[in-house]
């Protein structure tokens, strides 16, 4: 499966090198802010790992300088099966807005994005019938929260006959704030006082002056996030009944708390009960998210060579995992 | 969704109780030893659940005598979108061989099994191109281990870029083990000294003495459970890295442990840990089994109107949870 990867932060290097860890994929593609890089027969992923934060891929060996590296991207159409949007979602129709692009200008593959706010992911679950007409087909949602966690409450719903509530709680370390200075802006804007906008407009010296005050760490609480319509739209509850939140630690590659999902029920039988699914310590926000964003990128090529089209919510589908 | 479920003893009645609490499906036929019952208005799932151990649902208002009860079920196939498999699976062959039948009487349709052993889920597979040819669709291994726990493998999968072992270690505790008299044939077949076919050979008495040596309890090790073929198949390891075990009570519905699939593996920036998904020690073996079945026929009804027919392992497809 060729790839492309929109966004050389923190996960598009993440998924760069597990890419280049599967022999089932190629990295043919990456973009960024600066330029693109192409090479039909795979990007080299140490390279990209090596791009200084402020840098750009157009300095790769394959890479080219560009004003509008997403619409190269799309003129490489015929090179590649699936796309894994791995860009900040600031503003929220933004993301919405480059599927719009891939699909005016002939894309037609997978996609797969790793969105967080539920009002982006509303967009994106409006373009179905657009993405269904032009045989595409794209899966959202497909990071950690909403993602891995979202589809293990989707499974753990099983159990039940009636779901009370699902409640994710995440613990991510990073050891510089830096290197994910688009996802930590997300974050803030989650906070008391911020939203996407304010958020978006902090210098890095605000970001800065606003970590020192909590110690670098970000506790958020009832945070607007999609795994609520995801779940919704899978059945499993009403999008009140999700609540997410967690602790970002911006000076420790340790997680400050385990990242936990809980769905409590009522089974047919009277009982109810919590089924927890957590994750593993020392796996990293970039694992988690790219992990999945990949496992999900490869149903959603399954799904869309079965002739199956349209937007999907992760929560909805199993993630194929190959080597 | 109209379904026929094939066995009435726990798992059976258990199923039969969550349809009755879902507006999306209909439980119109049902089959034991005995006979069948059918009603295309659906069956009463409290006089289902009234049925004596050792009685038959030939005995429910809507029920017949029949000394082939799944012949009479395989005639009703214009009747059915799904069908349960819920029989005890002794000798290895009987729920492959039930298969056949179905497709041989012309059922075109979704079906659904809780197989446990591995060598029984290799001959289901070896049905998929006949299944593929007629026009259904079959998930297998649809319980809760095989089935709930293995899914919950494939998807904390995700996270890693190599898989290093996945170990399910299971705790069932019913108040009395004549209650689930098949499936404690099938945990004892995986004692040391047993096989399937001695331990379907014990008579109650022998049952009773067996369970009195060890305070009513049933701890295994290393079983054959076809979750080890199923990741395998879903590319998520090799089948040694797999390891199932647990422990029955017999004399208490309290769980002896919690259910907890542990999956270990490397990440692709070199982190080993440890995903785990834990069953809340309140849910029934039979909640677990049997809405994870029920959540998988809607799959299979789902992948089939779209046109994907075959056999496929519950660890490469997510389950659908509708009211």
């Amino acid at each position: 499966m060729k790839i492309a990867i929109l966004g050389a932060g923190g996960l598009g290097k993440a998924a760069a090198h597990i890419l280049a860890q599967k022999q089932s994929h190629s990295l043919v593609a990456i973009a960024d802010a600066g330029g693109f890089a192409f090479n039909s027969n795979g990007l080299d992923a140490e390279e990209i790992g090596n791009v200084k934060i402020g840098g750009s891929v157009s300095q790769l060996k394959d890479g080219h300088f560009s004003n509008d590296s997403i619409g190269e991207i799309i003129k490489l159409k015929d090179e590649l099966d699936g796309v894994f949007i791995a860009l900040p979602n600031l503003p929220n129709d933004f993301i919405p807005s480059i599927v719009e692009r891939f699909v005016a200008g002939g894309f037609q593959g997978a996609l797969v994005d790793a969105l967080k706010r539920t009002r982006a992911m509303e967009m994106i679950f409006d373009l179905d019938p657009l993405l269904k007409q032009n045989g595409c087909t794209f899966l959202s949602g497909c990071g950690a929260t909403p993602g891995l966690l979202t589809a293990a409450a989707a499974l753990a719903a099983q159990s039940f006959v009636e779901v009370e509530s699902v409640h994710i709680w995440w613990g991510v370390g990073i050891e510089r704030w830096d290197d994910y200075k688009a996802t930590i802006r997300e974050d803030i804007a989650h906070l008391p006082g911020f939203d996407v906008d304010s958020a978006k407009a902090l210098s890095d010296d605000e970001v800065e002056v606003l970590l020192s005050k909590t110690d670098g760490k970000l506790t958020l609480h009832d945070m607007e996030h999609a795994d609520d319509v995801m779940l919704e739209r899978a059945g499993v509850c009403e999008r009140d009944q999700v609540t997410v939140g967690g602790v970002m630690d911006t000076r420790s590659a340790q997680k400050p708390v385990s990242t936990t999902m809980t769905l409590r029920g009522r089974t047919f039988d009277g009982k109810t009960s919590e089924h927890k699914f957590i994750l593993g310590d020392e796996t990293s926000m970039a694992a988690n998210v790219c992990g999945t964003a990949l496992g999900y990128l490869s149903r959603a090529h399954w799904l869309r060579e079965r002739g199956i089209y349209g937007v999907f919510g992760s929560a909805e589908m199993m993630p194929l995992w190959e080597k």
